[in-house]
């Protein structure tokens, strides 16, 4: 009986998985794994831009107090909470704040609602990348050629599930489905959400609880952005605590 | 701009919301909400069952020992742990095995791996019913009726989001579209799932892991019956610790 879709073949050995929210991280062995961090809207969306304007490094912090005790290191301080800047920080968390040349060889200090806190809960893994539309293909390519578990781990919205998130670590597993098998229900719903969503993605979009959040905060110019697919092909990874760039622009 | 699909209208006030799995429950309002219990495969679709077969009440309880404590008390004991039947019980999890008129009258202790741990956990809220596909048009008309919030927790697998569990969560979602609110992206989700299952759902299903668990205990028998719909229409509800059914057939 047909069980194409789900069944190991004997050539492919990894496998992708995909956890829905940072609350059931612990049911996933992150030691074992690549770990691809998504925040879509937006803070890892914005890191793929920060990158792409030549920052140099990013230091993903918890607490909006640690964030800003590195300003005295020489570090801009940027972040959220709910949606909206922290009063006395350099940034948001509007891609657009990053699109500045004047950022090239500068180190951020970020803290955001859900994202930032994402990183820290797979701080185990093997690798820990970040991921967005804006990121995609390279970082496929790159996830294509890596011989590790990979296990994507959406953001969501204090700990629950997003739309935005799944949708896009559907659109992962597709592309990833060449290199490695599924073992995980999670994966399979999210990639026939993303498959259901795609040719009208934006207007999916609109009826997740977080577009409605950003619409109340005019910020309809900042997903329509972060829904663009490659406009940043830069590669984000951790490395001694701070996310770099592995892919530089030439 | 159209955000019909998920904005409040102001005639309907109470919303319908899903959690995924039994470890995300605490981020729900569970004692604002009645809350339905799916296991579709295959705890509440044989409760279904023995309901429809005239058992009087069904104990769910969630260890080994403790079910069989319930044995000197006149129960049949009844159960399952990773899909077999457990040594010494009167029944295992098939749905088949509730078949049998001369369950008229009887009580039934039972324990799962899945659907009877979900049970307690939201052993706080208003009500407390079970679903399946074998009840789902009973069930909707009458979660349709009541004047609260209605929380669907899928079962799922150890904690784990489970396909089967989701895909049915989302037909009860788009049913209940006409009575509630949705305010949470896990219910958009599964309703997008249920819709790209419709209409192939057995092979879709085919696509699961724990599809795939039963397949080797060769529970394809009970994995079909547990797809059909409206086979066995009764409510089963949660009264001072025991499931009971209100809606008895005629």
């Amino acid at each position: 009986m047909g069980l194409l879709k789900f069944s190991p073949s004997p050539v492919k050995k990894k496998r992708v998985s995909v956890c829905l929210t940072p609350s059931m991280v612990d049911l996933f062995k992150v030691e074992d794994s690549i770990a691809v961090v998504i925040d879509v809207l937006r803070a890892t969306s914005s890191m793929c831009v920060a990158f792409d304007h030549g920052v140099e490094k990013i230091v993903p912090v918890e607490s909006i107090e640690e964030c800003l005790s590195y300003r005295e290191k020489g570090y801009l301080v940027a972040g959220e909470r709910n949606g909206e800047m922290v009063e006395g920080f350099d940034f948001g968390n509007s891609p657009f704040s990053y699109r500045d040349k004047s950022l090239k060889g500068r180190s951020i200090a970020m803290t955001t609602t859900n994202g930032t806190q994402a990183i820290h809960a797979v701080s185990k893994a093997k690798k820990v990348v970040v991921g967005s539309f804006a990121n995609i293909s390279v970082l496929t390519e790159w996830l294509g050629k890596q011989d590790e578990n990979i296990l994507i781990l959406c953001s969501g919205w204090k700990n629950r599930i997003n739309l935005e998130d799944t949708i896009f670590a559907g659109a992962l597993v597709k592309r990833l489905r060449p290199y490695y098998d599924l073992h995980e229900d999670s994966a399979l719903i999210a990639e026939t959400l993303f498959k259901a969503a795609n040719f009208r993605k934006r207007y999916f979009l609109r009826s997740s609880s977080h577009f409605q959040r950003l619409m109340h905060l005019n910020l309809q110019k900042d997903v329509k952005y972060c829904l663009r697919k490659d406009t940043h092909p830069v590669i984000p990874i951790m490395e001694n605590g701070y996310l770099v760039n592995i892919l530089p622009r030439k």
